[in-house]
């Protein structure tokens, strides 16, 4: 039996309840943007009484169908203006759908503005309970302190940014081994937590029972067609690519092709990129031989584990996970090309509670405006810092980039809707550019990754640096993104996926399994584009036009090098994206 | 014979044009948001090199027309985000006119972004010079270097916050006087100009010629028509209200009926209003007896002389002028209720090159941030030198009360589209706010006084409280106030012109004797409705929509004493002003 847990935030209440026939076959990101589509005014202020936090494992998550174990969080932005959607990987994804409840709405906001609260969450129901002891400290310390005051549970938590409201906090889930490194990060929806009062969703999964499959049988072909496709396909089969290195082969292959954003998207190849490069990582971690690992999984159950644990040059553990958009974002971004001073940079973000992807970019802006030179990285660890104390400084910089830039008069902002970029240069990888452009949630690769065509040669092949057909490759990854961000799948299966016809039908039949649906690739399709069509109606609703479908301004002027390519994929191929929709 | 002067800041070209065809007949408002829709990319940075930077004298600007001395500034504002015209009275708008310049339009930017430059123009042409020694001071102190490098000249310049780019920032015309006091304050059109590496344009006015009158008879009967009518009305005439207060008797009438906005727009009535009221100024200033005077003039020609050059206890003057919305945004609305610290906030504004209004606004949502107390006079002292100094706090205020609210987290942030409101809450003037919400300059009270029939039963009488029919008022004082702001009548005639019918005639015929043509009063609308037109068209493809016509959610839900009104004119009936445009 699946329920809604409703945490009402001016009453103080949490109540369990069922679930609306109309949400039954929903989940994650499906479920969240429905969710704020229906009930939340789309005009109202993000941080204040009228917004709502949705949180919503995927469909599949908590089933033994591989790699599921994400859940999907929804809210009005506070750095966008718009709806957003952000997900993350964490055995509390799996522990929430193992407990039944099929979504948290988090509502209202409390009278008084200073005090914050925690619900813990379990079987037998939730209840609040003052935040007190808990507030103000670092992420890890909370986690500690959590553990000794609850044993193992479960946390959806904010840091000290998220108290704070700023829009360029995230909200963090622990690791399948308790750290606090699991983030929904993007679109600032750790400081609408804030705004609501809430610190932190403390979950307890005992006593819980398996998700619910309709059809076993089903499910049970459709899981083994996608392992298989997993174990297969050269990104994510054991020892592949993302097994080995993560994401962060990219820096290479990015820096290679002129793509790698440098020094605040001043340039597309970074000096510094061979000693950051996901081969460099590994080899160091094998040379420190401590804690360090690759191979790390978020959630148990994914079987590609793309995590890299980082040791301290004594081998101790320093932190997890050095992802490719850290490390791009918190170095080459930052002309910074130190990886334990990176490793240092993203401990930070996850203690205080940061997106590490808009850190990366404010702070590139804030190095372009002279506040600190490129590559000062004492002076990048003091910022970072400041964010997280709230100092002035840090306010405005914990605004994000967009903010940021026009406090400094600065117009190479790399933005759109109001969130930074993340680590491609759209001047050069065309589509994503694209998608960076025209998603309902601001730059984001993970709304539509064409780089798997436009570099990897997934689902086919195309020159990243034409302009030509990248409307409709964006349009397509958009839309089975947005149902695999349904599923509760990681993005990551695509590159299998893509490739692997049978795996395709995995990913469809575990769906169709689970749910008891009879749901063809085509109306997998047209679940995506309906998200993708309710998303857009909300940012309608909230003032978005055309206009906020553009670059910023500067790409379209000012030459990358080496390329030396503006962007060049016109306004009308642009609104060619969702003009059908 | 008429020109454009172009002044091409990538190239630092001065050339002078024939004016085309198509802009010939226009002045003012109309010219300015014509040739920003004609010439600048909506979707521009509006510091970056595609923004351009108009001015232009009114229509009858430059002949004997009474009040007619108005010049528009017009641009894509970095406060808005949208087109923006603000105006000002001044002999320079006089002096141009008699020039023979049409527009000054600027464009473009420097290569080198510390470099500013001035601009002297006269009858001889226009030369590009270094703003070396003129930088960086006050505009006092910038006045008398003006004064004694050039002589008796007019000039158009920015104080430190526009060479600092801020949004804060107004652009700064001399009085008749040399005072640098009048300013085309909103929308940081100061920045626009910063943004532009210019200083200051200087005007030597000698060798002059009279502005053209086609048929001198016509045009000499409306002046006629429209003195009599100035010097008739109550609000106009010598003697009359604004002769002798200003707009400033507003302090007690919105005190009385609960409209004052007191301490960031959480109070409709000020306790301490009988202290800073427009009888108390006049008082005052009679018992100083000494270089303060009412009833000054911003430019020559004017007979209403609304001014206030306030004197300092000991007699000598202090500063021009004491304007109400001025006297409401650094007095009620800061809690501050000591005329002489209003002064002194007015100086450093006048000095710095800000808005009062944006400032005042900025300073109460600062307060209510907890920054300074409500009423703390040394406090938004030091905060207003910061903006002009340009430390990082003041860079945070100097970017104007929306971005200061978002950095500081707070929600009762009283704007519509960026910009800050002025003196008349709109929970209690329904009309007026009608026009804050839709007009396309942003919260703005001269884009459509309705205050002048909902308060001072000009041209009819309505309840101000009542929702009812508040949209048909806002359209049509906003499209006469359009063409009023083509023609370079200061928006004050409008109070006679409304209630006597030869004066709004005399201001049809000054027209039509100037120009030429046939005007009829629906043709004059028409006009105005044109111009309206365009500046939305420009603001549509600039990204805004219906959402952006809407009050900032807290005048929905908080009810305002004494009155525990909200605002109550539903999104419908807003969406009906320009719903037929």
């Amino acid at each position: 039996m699946n329920f809604f847990v409703r945490i009402n935030m001016s009453e103080l209440k949490v109540s369990f309840e069922e679930v609306p026939e109309k949400y039954k076959k929903m989940g994650g990101r499906w479920l969240t943007s429905q969710f704020i589509y229906n009930e939340v005014p789309p005009t109202c202020h993000p941080l204040g009484p009228s917004n709502k936090l949705i949180f919503a494992p995927g469909i599949l998550t908590g089933t033994t169908a591989p790699c599921s174990g994400r859940i999907s969080v929804g809210s009005k932005s506070p750095l966008t203006g718009g709806i957003k959607e952000s997900n993350a990987g964490t055995p509390v994804a799996q522990a929430l759908a193992k407990i039944g409840i099929k979504a948290i709405i988090v509502e209202g906001q409390p009278k008084e503005k200073d005090k914050f609260w925690i619900v813990r969450l379990s079987r037998e129901g939730g209840k609040l309970e003052s935040a007190r002891g808990l507030m103000g400290i670092g992420l890890y310390e909370f986690a500690k302190c959590v553990k000794e005051r609850f044993g193992k549970v479960g946390f959806i938590a904010i840091g000290p940014a998220g108290e704070k409201r700023l829009p360029i906090a995230g909200v963090c889930f622990n690791d399948k081994d308790g750290r606090p490194c699991r983030y929904a990060a993007r679109g600032g929806l750790g400081a609408v937590m804030g705004a609501k009062g809430l610190k932190a969703i403390i979950v307890e999964d005992t006593n819980t029972s398996p998700v619910t499959v309709v059809n076993q049988a089903l499910f049970r072909d459709g899981q083994r067609k996608l392992v298989e496709a997993l174990r297969e396909h050269h990104m994510t089969k054991p020892g592949g690519l993302l097994n080995t290195y993560g994401m962060n082969f990219l820096i290479k292959v990015l820096n290679e092709i002129g793509a790698l954003p440098t020094r605040n998207f001043s340039a597309g190849r970074f000096e510094g990129a061979n000693k950051i490069s996901g081969k460099v990582i590994v080899e160091t971690i094998k040379q420190r031989n401590g804690n360090g690992t690759t191979s790390h999984p978020c959630h148990p159950g994914c079987i590609i584990r793309c995590g890299i644990i980082w040791p301290r040059p004594n081998g101790f553990e320093h932190v997890s996970s050095l992802d490719y958009e850290s490390v791009w974002a918190l170095g080459a971004n930052c002309g910074i090309d130190d990886i334990d001073a990176i490793a240092e940079l993203i401990w930070i973000c996850n203690d205080g509670g940061l997106d590490t992807i808009e850190a990366g970019v404010t702070l590139g802006v804030a190095m372009e405006a002279g506040l600190i030179p490129f590559g000062d990285i004492q002076g990048a660890i003091r910022l970072l810092r400041e964010c997280i104390q709230g100092t002035l400084l840090g306010r405005v910089l914990g605004n994000g980039a967009a903010f940021a830039g026009r406090l400094f008069g600065v117009t190479r902002v790399p933005v759109v809707k109001g969130q930074g970029m993340p680590g491609y240069d759209p001047r050069v990888v065309k589509g994503l550019g694209v998608t960076y452009m025209t998603s309902p949630m601001g730059a984001d690769h993970t709304a539509g990754y064409t780089t798997a065509t436009e570099i990897f040669g997934i689902g086919g092949k195309v020159n990243p640096l034409s302009p030509k057909g990248k409307a409709e490759l964006s349009r397509d990854f958009q839309a089975i993104t947005a149902f695999v961000d349904a599923t509760g799948y990681c993005l990551f299966i695509l590159f299998a996926v893509l490739d692997i016809p049978s795996g395709f039908e995995g990913m469809i039949e575990t769906c169709n399994g689970a749910l008891g649906t009879k749901w063809t690739s085509d109306e997998v399709m047209a679940i995506g584009e309906e998200i993708l069509k309710i998303e857009r109606s909300f940012n309608e609703a909230a003032g978005f036009t055309k206009a906020e479908d553009r670059p910023p301004e500067f790409m379209r002027y000012e030459a990358l090098p080496p390329h030396n390519q503006v962007y060049d994929v016109t306004d009308e191929e642009l609104d060619k994206v969702f003009g059908e929709l």
